[in-house]
C-alpha cells in the first residue's frame, strides 16, 4: 500500500480523504489528533513543517496543501474526473476552491483559533465575533452559488461529485461550530445530505465519525 | 482584442499581469483605483461582484481569482509552459502557490486592511502588530524556499520564469509596506531584481510604476 493519507477528523483533510475513497484504490488513512497537538510533534512536523493536515503520501513523495493535493489526485486518477478538462469548466471549479482556500477557510480559522492573528483574551473575543459575522456571510455567498450551479448538474462542480462538495460540506460544518445553523442554507444543506449518502463519502463520514449539523441554538 | 486584464499596481493582479506580458499576445491591461475606491463602484462590481482584482476578460469569459487565472492561462498559452506539465512537479509549484494565497497573501491583508478582521481602532492596531511579526515569519519560510529552489532552477518553479516567481516578488515588495526591508532576504531579493530586468516583466513593472523597495527605516 503506497498511498497515506494525514487527515484530521472534520478537517478540510476530509476533501482528499472523500477523492480518495471514491477513487476506490486502497489507502491508509492516518488520523492526526489536532485537539492532542500531534501536529506539533516532531514526528509529524519531519512530514510537514507547517504542521498541517492533509499531507498525501504517495510512495516517497509527500504532498501537502488541499489545492495541489487535488490537483495531484486529479492526474494520478484520471478516470474519475474529479476536476473537470475542459479550461473554461476546471476554471469555474478551481475559483471556488481557490476562494473557499483562501477566504472562507480563513475566516473560520479566526472563529476557532484567533490566537493565530492577534494576542490577549479580549482582541481575541473582539476578532472571533466579527468574523462569525463574515463568517455567515461567506456562507451565504457559497448558497447562492451552489443555487446556481445545481441548477445546471446534480453536483456543484457539474456531473461528478468532486472536490467542491466535499469542501462545501465541510465549511458549512463548521458554521454549527460557529453558532450558525446550517440548515438555513436550503441548498448547502440538501447538497451536504444528499453527498453523505454516496457509498464513499458515507464511509468517510464514519471514519471520521462527523456529525453534518453541529449547531446548538443559544 | 479579446483579453483584458483588470489590475491594480502592486496588487497580486501583478501575477496574471506579468503572465499576459509573458505570452507575447495583445491584450488590454485595465488599471483599477483601489485608493479612489473603484472596486466598489457599480460598473466593477457587475464583472466582479467579489470587488477585487485580478479579473481577466477573454471575450465574453470572466475569471477571478489569481490560481484559477494561473490554470486557465497555462492552458490558453502551453507553449509558455506557465505551470509544469510533470504531475508530481505542478503539484510542488501549486503547494507554493496555495500557501501564498491562503497564508502569506491573507496575512499582508491584516497588515494592509485590519479592518477586514476586527472592529475598533485600537483591536486593529493589535491585529497589524501581531500580523508584522507572523509576515515576517512566512517571508523567512519563503526565503528557505527560495534558495532551494534556486539551488535547483534559475527560477522558483524550475526552468522558465512563472508565476510563483512574480509572487514571490509582489509578497516580498509588500514586505516594505509592512516595515520588513526585503533587501534582509537575500535570495528573494536577487530574484526579484532578476526578474525584474526580463524584459516582459520590465515592461510590467514600469506600467504598474513599481518601486521594488518600499522599505522605509523607523
Amino acid at each position: 500500500m503506497t498511498l497515506k493519507l494525514y487527515f484530521a477528523p472534520g478537517a478540510c483533510s476530509f476533501v482528499p480523504h472523500v477523492l480518495l475513497e471514491l477513487s476506490g484504490t486502497p489507502f491508509e488513512p492516518t488520523m492526526v489528533k489536532l485537539h492532542k497537538g500531534e501536529q506539533n510533534e516532531a514526528a509529524y512536523r519531519a512530514i510537514n513543517s507547517r504542521g498541517q493536515v492533509p499531507v498525501l503520501v504517495d510512495g516517497d513523495v509527500v504532498i501537502t496543501q488541499i489545492l495541489a493535493i487535488i490537483g495531484y489526485l486529479h492526474d494520478r486518477f484520471p478516470e474519475q474526473r474529479f476536476l473537470p478538462t475542459e479550461p473554461l469548466a476546471r476554471a469555474r471549479v478551481m475559483e471556488q476552491l481557490a476562494w473557499l482556500n483562501n477566504t472562507v477557510h480563513p475566516t473560520f480559522t479566526h472563529v476557532f483559533m484567533p490566537y493565530k492573528f492577534v494576542d490577549g483574551t479580549e482582541a481575541q473575543a473582539q476578532v472571533k465575533a466579527f468574523n462569525v459575522g463574515v463568517y455567515a456571510k461567506l456562507l451565504q455567498e457559497l448558497e447562492s452559488f451552489a443555487a446556481r450551479a445545481v441548477a445546471q448538474g446534480p453536483w456543484l462542480g457539474g456531473e461528478a461529485v468532486g472536490p467542491l462538495d466535499a469542501y462545501a460540506l465541510t465549511v458549512l460544518r463548521w458554521g454549527g461550530i460557529a453558532g450558525i445553523d446550517p440548515e438555513r442554507f436550503v441548498t448547502l444543506w440538501s447538497q451536504a445530505q444528499k453527498l453523505a449518502k454516496e457509498p464513499a463519502v458515507a464511509r468517510v463520514i464514519e471514519r471520521e465519525r462527523l456529525q453534518l449539523n453541529l449547531y446548538k441554538p443559544a
